[in-house]
Parts: structure tokens; sequence; C-alpha cells
């Protein structure tokens, strides 16, 4: 193993986070809050701790599979620890366990909050905490491609612990390049967001925060009534910009090459809307009673669906008061996730449609034996590697799923929230039923639980293998 | 399609079960039970429609996969269908759709159970309803290879639709002696635990009944207190029996050939007890605190334990009042289920164990991606074909699962009673938690949920394909 690589790489992570750290404190500024000079001083620690790391660059450059995993795993949980000190400094009663937690869910686009009230909290540093989502949201992997060219060639090795999804499809070839449409496609759906926002009446502060929680798929909110005071029109641009950051970037891509038609037949995209469709309706029909109006029901369900699917995580309602039916149907689309090549989590769409290929093509076979037929997706037959991929994922994420659910079960507390926080945190949504519904939070479980939730953000945000492998001793084996 | 084939085999299957429903009728006989007429007149009903179904032998004896699967899905419909006929009309306010369920859950070996009350019903209708967890257990493959000669060199193809586990192993050459060995054994098996259960004070009428559940892990109790009033002598007993029948019956093979180096060497069985084994005192150290002395905690977590991970379901305590860690646990062993090549329902340890070793091996592949490793379960290498069928069986059984879920949820149920009523149908257990837990019944369901109930049954006792393939229009289709 590189160490030093590893380190340098961490090193250089750092201080990038030291550089976004100033943004908050400028907040602070404006609003005259002395909470901004803590923000800088912790700003100046994640330089220092990353000038140190990175000071040297290390003589051997090799970076393989073992040490992209191990930097990525390793920067995600070094960013937390530094993102982590504001909070824990200036807000009273959120000691390093909670304000850890509360940052790895900010990165990870989780959005789960430990806060049991947040509208006291200076401006400066709610703005941080919404401003992790939207860092997070994109990933590590496209600043590493501008801070880290020397290891370019070797790039791909961080994609595939990184990308969201099966497969890096066309994000592959020219990856610096495609880094930076991939950028300012990001920041330009983020200032549409924030001025449609603003035009709306919300404020300049509020619109960007409510953006980056948005186009991230974080979910925080900045009051403690979350999204449900905001107005039907403002509740629709956020449901639409949700939808948006949930589809597969690809897409944006094909049109910003003017490659109309490929866009539109865009397989995943086009089931994800179906999904998301199907289950809106659903709700739709199961909670026409809970609300007074069509329009009313309509609005609630095409944004709380979208809310859990796109793993977004705000909510204009308390789905915890829904009928069974619909609380089950938002659980389920929370498994399913946005699409692969987005900002959201979940298990996503690709690989689901994969999977019930899979299983078709399987039951053909057993009625026609003698049938061949090839698995195809967007147009493509599917390789080999990428289904014993999705295969592989579907047996680790059980895996990972079943145990963080027996661990958390030691905490005592009912079956739907034990079950449900960790469908919450693993598919990194943030509100789940009962004690974590949309109206609760996480500040009551233990720090064992927390940790152990705090493990599946993580998990779940990185595809499930670099977590895995940060704690396996067979990591630290020397090859034979 | 061949459907005077399928025809043909169904109609000998009731034949059989015309011939098994005297034993019943004899019961009543000796108690001087009216309902013994009923049955009686059930049988000779039975009796006439699987005649009037295999009266001809069929020209075209061909019988492919899709013949198997269409003959051994229908088999166990109409065997059930006709085995329900006494409960029905025997029992006051038992419908016919809540008869039906009882008895696809008794061939099914679930034991999840629509009666509120059972004392009151006479004792050879109760006789009959744990009667179908002995013959289920065994499947009906073993009476079919008795009395379909003539398509023997085709039982392969049955056997893939029904044997319980990844690979039917060691039972495929001779298929007929094996299945020979298999009725000595399991008929063996019980007399053993009739006789021991006899020896402890039970009576003889008894003593059949509760072995009957515990050789097919059905788990039907013909008390209204379930198993809580058996002396502590006979739970032990009752525990015993149930591991020995979740274990993969190979090794009871490999005994009787007195391979004992092999025997106790099974990678399986090894496991599935080492799982047992940590649940076991997991849960015993988790309840601690609810009974009076270690061994009365000991007692009840073996019992119980035993008892949900062998999908037999009968219980000695209400632990849907045990603290939530080990409900938790007793549903994680719900899905792991028995060995493969036993009478029990679930995933299977052997799927299990394969899932992990193919986790194991991605993520070594991760770290060193030039190592190859060969994936080996009981010494061997794994064939490419089990674990492509065993990732679809992972998706299949997920995907059955979520729509489960979701059906049911329309009944408006709480969150636990849902999920773990199908838990507890879908790995053929019985008892799940809440409204369904130990103390609990099935009855409150709606029609619908129960149907929906009814297709998990069924499809997880048959491994998946079946049920599904019956349902789904593709089977129906022409080949081109």
């Amino acid at each position: 193993m590189n160490k030093k690589m590893v380190a340098y790489f961490v090193g250089r992570v750092l201080r990038i986070e030291a550089v976004l750290m100033i943004l908050p404190s400028l907040v602070s500024l404006i609003y005259r809050e002395r909470s901004g000079f803590v923000t800088a001083a912790c700003a100046l620690a994640t330089f220092i701790a990353g000038y140190l790391l990175s000071r040297k660059h290390p003589a051997n450059m090799s970076f393989y599979t073992r040490e992209g995993i191990m930097a990525v795993g390793l920067s995600w949980i070094f960013m937390s620890v530094f993102g982590a000190l504001p909070l824990c400094i200036c807000a009273d009663h959120v000691g390093f366990t909670d304000a850890l937690f509360e940052t790895i869910s900010g990165f990870t686009t989780t959005g789960a909050s430990i806060l049991t009230e947040v509208e006291s909290l200076p401006k400066g540093i709610l703005f941080w905490r919404s401003f992790t989502h939207w860092v997070g949201g994109m990933g590590i992997l496209v600043f590493v491609l501008a801070i880290l060219p020397e290891a370019a060639g070797d790039s791909i090795y961080l994609m595939r612990a990184e990308s969201p999804g099966p497969s890096v499809g066309k994000l592959v070839p020219k990856v610096k390049t495609t880094a930076k449409i991939l950028y300012q496609l990001y920041i330009a759906i983020t200032f549409a967001e924030i001025i449609a926002l603003i035009l709306s009446g919300m404020s300049v502060y509020e619109s960007s925060v409510i953006s980056f929680g948005t186009v991230g798929t974080g979910g925080f909110a900045i009051r403690n009534s979350g999204c449900f005071i905001y107005t039907p029109l403002q509740q629709i641009i956020i449901t639409v910009f949700m939808i948006i950051c949930g589809a597969n970037f690809n897409v944006y891509f094909l049109l910003v090459a003017r490659k109309w038609r490929d866009a539109i037949r865009s397989e995943e995209v086009l089931s994800y809307l179906g999904i998301y469709a199907v289950a809106t309706i659903a709700v739709a029909i199961n909670i026409r009673n809970v609300f007074g109006s069509v329009g009313e029901v309509l609005r609630h369900s095409f944004f709380n669906v979208a809310s859990v699917m796109t793993t977004t995580g705000f909510a204009v309602s308390d789905f915890d008061k829904w009928p069974n039916f619909s609380k089950i149907m938002m659980l389920l689309v929370m498994f399913v996730g946005g699409c692969a090549g987005s900002t959201a989590g979940g298990i996503k769409v690709s690989r689901i449609m994969i999977g019930f290929k899979t299983i078709r093509k399987e039951l053909e076979h057993f009625v026609h034996p003698r049938s061949v037929k090839i698995l195809k997706f967007e147009g493509k037959p599917i390789e080999h590697a990428v289904l014993r991929g999705i295969n592989v994922y579907f047996l680790t994420y059980s895996t990972i799923f079943a145990a963080s659910i027996l661990l958390v079960a030691l905490d005592g507390k009912d079956f739907t929230t034990t079950v449900t926080s960790v469908i919450a945190t693993f598919n990194n949504i943030g509100p789940g039923l009962e004690m974590v519904g949309p109206c609760g939070n996480y500040s009551e479980f233990s720090i064992f639980s927390k940790y152990v939730l705090m493990f599946d953000m993580l998990a779940g945000r990185l595809e499930l293998f670099p977590m895995l492998l940060l704690f396996l001793p067979m990591t630290y084996k020397r090859q034979h």
C-alpha cells in the first residue's frame, strides 16, 4: 500500500475543504455573527492539517484500486471530522459525536439530523451545514480531478469507488473535460433553482441554502418545520429541481451536446420518471382523504414522493401520519433511489431495471430452455462484469442492511424506528418513520447506534465497498 | 405445452391425497366424531376428481421444464383446494378462503393460522390439519417418484422446481432409490419423535400431531396456547427434532451409508448449527431478565430460535413481548431458514453461505486485482450455473417480498404486522410480530391480503419460480 500517496490525497482534499469553509465565514460576517470567527479558525486548522499531509509530493505516485478506495474512504471521514468542528464548537449541547453525525449526514447528502431545534443556530453555521450537501453531492471525485492531475491516468479507480451507479458509462473517456462539464452543469442547476426561489419571494439566503439541499439531494432544512411553511409555488419549484437532480446527469451532457434524440431515449431516466409517476399516483389515491382538495393531495404526494425517491428528504407534510400503504410505498421508493450518475442515493434505478431484466431472462429460460437472449440496457448489451458487480452489490447491500438493523436494535427502539432509521441513512434519504419520521430526528439514539448509522451513510454514499474495505483486515494484509 | 400430461400428473397426486385423507377419518372413528364422515366423503370426492384427471394415460408422455413447473404448482394448489374441504365443512365460521389459507399453510409447512380458537375443533380435523404439514414437508416430489415412473427420466425437472435449496446435489443419481431412502428416513425420524414424546408423558394422539408439525417444520399447534403448556422435557425433545429436521438430509444419507467423516464435515450443517448457536446465545443474553433462571432463559431461547430458524413456528413464549434486539434477531434467522435438502423454508443456509463467499471474493479482488480464487462449497468448486441461480433467486426473492408488502399494506394494518406477516409466510414460518405474533393469528386480514399471503407461502415453499410462472402470460405463449 502506498500510504504516502493516500495521505497526500487526503491532504489535498482537506485543503479544498478549508477554502470552502471561507464561504460560511463570509455569511457570518454579513449577519455579524461571532460564529464566523470560529468557522474561519476551523478553516485555518483544516488547511494546516491538509498542508501537513500533502506538503511533499510522494516520490512514488503509483495509485491502484486499493489506494483509490482507501483515499476516497479516508477523505470522506477526514472531511467530516474537520467539517464538524464549527457546529461542535458553536452549538451548545451538540457534542462531537452529534456534530460528526450531522456533518457526515451533510457530506453524504443524507440529511438525517440530530438537532431537535435548528432556528436558533447562527446563519453561518446553517449555511455550512447545507453547503456540505452541495459539496458532497457532486462527490470529492470532481475535486480530485482538478487537484490531483498527476494520478489522472489511474483516476478510473477512484471513479469506480465513488461514481454513484453500476457503470461509469460515458463519463470515462476524457475524464477531466467531463468533470469540468459536470461542474458547470451542477453550478448552473444550482443557480437556476436559487433564482427561481428568489423570484418566488424567498430570501437570497434561504433560497441558496434550500438549493444546496435540493441539488445535492441532501435535505437539511433550516426551519424547525422543514418545508411545511413554503408557498405551493415554492414547493413545486423544489419538487421540479429534486426530480432534475435525481436523474442521470448523462442526459444533461447529451442535451448540452445537442443529442436530443439520445437524451429523450434514456432508458434509465424514463424508468425513473415512470416509477416516480406510478408511486405518486398510488400515494395520491391512498391519501385522497388526508387533504382538503385534489390539488393539495397532488402537491403533497408529488413533493414527498420526489423527496424520498431522489433521496433528498425534505418534507412538506408528516407522511408518518399517512395511511400504511403510502408509508410502505414511500419506504420502497427509498430503496430504489435516483438514477446512477446523479447526486441521489439508494440502490439506483439502473440496478433495479437490470435486476428485473435478469429475472425476466431467467423465467424465459425456464419456459423456453433453448432460447438465447442477450440482456440489454440503454440499447447496449450488458457486460458480464456489470452483471456480476450488480449481483455482488445486492448481496453486500442486503448483508450490511441486516447487520445494521441488528446493531441498531440493541438500542431498544421500536421495530419501525429501528428498521426505517437504517433505510433512511443507508439510502441517504434522511427521514424514516416513527421517531425518525419527517417531524422527528436522530438525537435519541445511543452513541453506538449513531456510529452504526454514520457507517451506513458513508457506505451507502460510496457504493458500499470503500467503507467495507476500510474496516476489513484483508485490506491491510500484504499481497502474496 | 403438454396439458394432458400436466392434468394426468395432478390427477395422480389427488388420488394419493385421497388415500391419505382416510387416516384422519380413522382418527375421527376412534374418537367417535361425526366429522369423520365428512372427511371420508371429501376423500371420495378427491379420489373421483383425481381419477377423472388421470383416467387415461396421455399418448404423449413428454415432460419438460415448463410442464414440470406447471404440474408442481398446480398440484399444490389442487391438493390445497381439496384438502381444505373437511375444515371448511366441519368448522363453523370458517369460510372457504380461510380454510384454503389454513390448508396451504399446512401443505407449505408454514403453520400460519386463521383460527382464533382450535381446541373446540374435532380431533380428526386437527389431525388432518397437522398431517398436511407432514405430507407437504417432504414435498410431493417423493410421491411423484413412486406414482409417475413413466416420467422418471425427466424427473430432474421436477426436482429442480421443488427441491428446497440451490442444488439437487447428491439426490440426483438414481433418483428413485434416493427417494425411497428419504421416505424411510423421514418416517423413522417421525416415529422417533412420537416415541420420545409418548415416553415423556404425552398422549399418543398429541405426540403424533406435534411430531407431524415438527418433522414437516410446519408448526400448527392443537392448543390455543401453542406449546406453552408442555413440560420442559417435552419442549427440549421438540427443540432437538426441529433442529434435526432443519438440517440437510444429505447428512443422514451419509450417516446411513456409514460415511461418518463426510457427514460431520458438512459445511452447510456446520454453518447452520453455528448460526443457530450464535443467535440463541445472543437472544439468551438479551432476554436474561425476562425469565427467572438461567435454565428458563436458555430453554426459551433454544426453543424459539430453533422454531423460527427451522421455519417450524411453534412457540413456548410470546417472543413478541421480548426486547427489540431479540425480535429483530428472530426475524433475521427467519430469513436464513434451514438447510437446503431439508423440510425447512427460508432462503436456506447454503445460499447465505455462498452469498457471503461471493462478497468475500469480490472484496479480495478489489484489494488484490490479480489474485484468482475459485469459490468452493462443501469442498467443491461452485458451478457458474449455481451461482447464477442463487443471484437470480435473491433478486426474485426481493422483488416478491417488496411487492407482497406493498399489496398487504393496502389492508391498513400497522407497519410491523404488515412486514412480518410477509416474512413469516414467505419463509414458511408461521408467527411474525404484533397481530401475527406467537399469540396472534391471521384472521383479521382482508380476503385480498390472505390470497397474497397464500401466494407467498406457495412461492416460498416451491423456491419462487413455479408460482411466478403460473401467473405470468409468457408461460402460455407459444415458443417461436
